[in-house]
């Protein structure tokens, strides 16, 4: 996903940026709020986030409420409620009110919880936000919006235009709508290319879906993404206990969703606890703190290898030409683990393999693993000969390698398997873990073929 | 994404699965059609893939040309092509028929030229879909569809309505509506909410948004879908070089490009050429090509850490003991490198830093590396008195650890980065190649930093 390819529209929002923050400095503000209005929304609130926290306060109270409140939404969560924070509340009153309340929630959710409340006093109707706020951020109650339009299966589908057309919903609010019964339960969904096709007197129950997709308002994020994706759904209802359509996910909020968790999927893959906010928004003390966990543990395991190096210390000072190979062997091991490991653990997350696929995954990467394993055996053969080794050695590291690099694919393929089965995340297998759990028993391995052929 | 989460879904899908192959097996085909018909469309095409060859030809015939169809165009790619291959030609045809012509051209794209020309001659309007073969796959020519509807500009919004009524679109084409002059040049863009919330005598040019978002034909897949994504877009319009409208993408070809991406991203970032089909469908000897040219070249650079090791092979004899910290230096260096380079490529992809920000990320890597090696050092010096090391040994090494880890995060962020100015894909700085690199040169720091504690 090459960002970096995209240089020129970079340089032109560098351009920009440079305007803007010129006529800031120049105090021509009105010039900057032109400049800020001829952009698309999502290059607005990227810009804004550009700026510092001071010049954002000067610009935005100069903006319409409507405005401020389009450029928030669009905004990274935690630089949003930053922003809000330094503006008065008053303005912040004012901007909160022209938000959807999902994205309000959002915001306020992210707030200082005594701020938060002295805004939400202020609302016209601080009811429509208040029950999301009791949502956690990434389940359907987080996610979806309680503002939206239902129809009754008796309506036909000119009436049920006429509603819309009177209604005037958000882009994303429109395109799917919900059929309730007279108690607010959801009995069915048309969406608006059915009510156009169909002939103008046809009743909304003839032309509606009863078998709606719907989730409970406590489902997890990823899962809501993956049914949307999986059947191209462009909005999700949410419902109580009793089937009460509680409110609306829709597809915008889902392609973040998933940006996201393909993050998270590979801040793990490395070795490290995901970051919640933007890289650069995020402290290094943060980022150390994210990383120690796993660069801590990896080093209490590794020193299983440096037990491993003292438990052969004899056979070391017999041949000190085995010491040569040590990094060579298990660095492979350590790299065919981690191509393996991410491989399985990609193929699990979008469903390619299952985890009741562990007996064709572990034979397949043993086939693989004997392939790769025959080559690199060569390899080091001639590698070791080459280094002036005798045939002896060179033919301990080339059996040690090929043993290494199917023993390095097998875990590779079983280890994530099994923290699926064990319901863990599957990303624990990272990278760095395969090196290190390969490294110590890889040296093993090695020191244990030396032994046979070199009889030490 | 956790697929894996979702065990009851798989369960009874798997339920499903065997009452098919059971009614199959007892030559009951309609009921086997039965159960494939009472299923959502997502679900029929993965439970279809879970068939062998045999069974899908005896069940396909037995659906209409339209299901087929829709199946097909659901189905992986490649499994659909052969799928159809093993199909009469005259049955191919009627469902090719069936089909949207970016789907058609698609399934033929991946046939056999010979069968694919065949088919193509046997279809009503050839000329739909031939030009699209000319587009590779993965540009916005070889996803775009070719069949859509345009709007004038002087149509009224009533009007505009009673043509889509009549026209019936496929869902997935009827969310924006592009306006084009009497030579086809693309003038505008309504979207179907407009349409309804407007007056019904208001013309389309004057609620028609002229600033359309488009790409010509070659732009590259992920280009179009940062654009969708980041501008929530349903349709993006693909022009030819004097503007004239060509084509279509719709949000539902995207979502599985974004998927894609990550997966390619992630397989690249452990160290393997990204595999163009699922898993399982993946023969041994192509995942073994993807990845033997990663390990070689690995094995290669691996070499040097060997050759790092000969050349203080003095210093080695004189103090056996350096060599049992050899995997943990290293080790914790390749982690703590692998740590950052995977946090760097996904800022990069989800465009969280921008190549220009080389300074920035330089000097936060810096610190965190000072953070995370500071505590490691402390960490390493106890542990290496525990094993016994006299004193200069234990600040050896946890001097040693200090420097490699900074090192280790300093070119975890340079190197992709790097990369991206020299417009390579950064995932090619891997956690394997970072292991690698740090294996040689952290070796090398280590016993520079012992020669001079030690005195050797």
């Amino acid at each position: 996903m090459p960002n970096w390819r995209c240089s020129m529209e970079t340089n032109i929002l560098d351009n920009v940026l440079a305007q803007m923050r010129n006529a800031l400095k120049q105090k021509e503000i009105q010039h900057a709020v032109a400049i800020l209005q001829s952009l698309r929304l999502p290059d607005q609130a990227e810009l804004l986030g550009e700026l510092n926290n001071d010049e954002q306060v000067r610009l935005l109270p100069r903006l319409s409420p409507a405005e401020s409140a389009d450029i928030l939404e669009e905004m990274d969560e935690e630089d949003a409620a930053e922003l809000a924070a330094a503006l008065p509340a008053t303005a912040v009153i004012s901007i909160v009110e022209e938000m959807a309340p999902d994205e309000a929630a959002d915001l306020l959710g992210d707030m200082d919880p005594i701020q938060a409340e002295a805004i939400l006093a202020g609302l016209e109707n601080p009811e429509e936000v208040r029950p999301l706020l009791l949502h956690s951020d990434d389940s359907a109650g987080g996610l979806m919006t309680s503002e939206f339009l239902v129809l009754r299966q008796q309506m036909t589908a000119a009436e049920a235009l006429h509603t819309i057309h009177n209604w005037k919903p958000g882009a994303e609010m429109i395109y799917y709508l919900f059929v309730v019964d007279q108690h607010g339960r959801l009995c069915g969904v048309v969406n608006l290319r059915q009510l156009i096709v169909a002939e103008p007197e046809t009743l909304i129950m003839n032309i509606m879906d009863t078998e709606v997709i719907s989730v409970p308002t406590g489902t997890d994020q990823e899962e809501c993404a993956r049914l949307m994706t999986r059947y191209d759904l462009l909005a999700l209802p949410v419902v109580d206990e009793n089937n009460r359509l509680l409110g609306v996910i829709t597809f915008d909020d889902i392609t973040d969703v998933l940006e996201d968790e393909a993050t998270e999927d590979i801040q793990r893959l490395g070795g490290a606890q995901p970051l919640d906010r933007a890289y650069l928004s995020t402290g290094v003390f943060t980022i150390a703190r994210k990383r120690i966990g796993w660069l801590m543990l990896l080093f209490i395991t590794e020193s299983l290898t440096g037990s491993v190096l003292r438990f052969f210390e004899d056979e070391l000072q017999a041949v000190v030409a085995l010491s040569f190979f040590i990094p060579l062997l298990i660095g492979t091991g350590g790299n065919a683990g981690s191509q393996t490991t991410s491989t399985i653990i990609r193929a699990l997350a979008v469903g390619d393999i299952d985890k009741k696929d562990v007996a064709r995954t572990f034979w397949h990467e043993i086939r693989t693993g004997a392939l790769l394993g025959v080559v690199m055996g060569i390899v080091a053969f001639v590698r070791a000969r080459i280094w002036g080794s005798p045939n002896t050695l060179a033919i301990t590291v080339s059996i040690a390698i090929l043993t290494i690099v199917i023993w390095a694919n097998a875990l590779g393929a079983i280890l994530p398997l099994l923290a699926a089965k064990l319901r863990i995340d599957p990303t624990v297998v990272s990278g760095p873990a395969m090196s290190t759990l390969v490294d110590a028993t890889g040296l093993f391995i090695y020191f244990q073929v030396a032994r046979m052929i070199l009889k030490l």
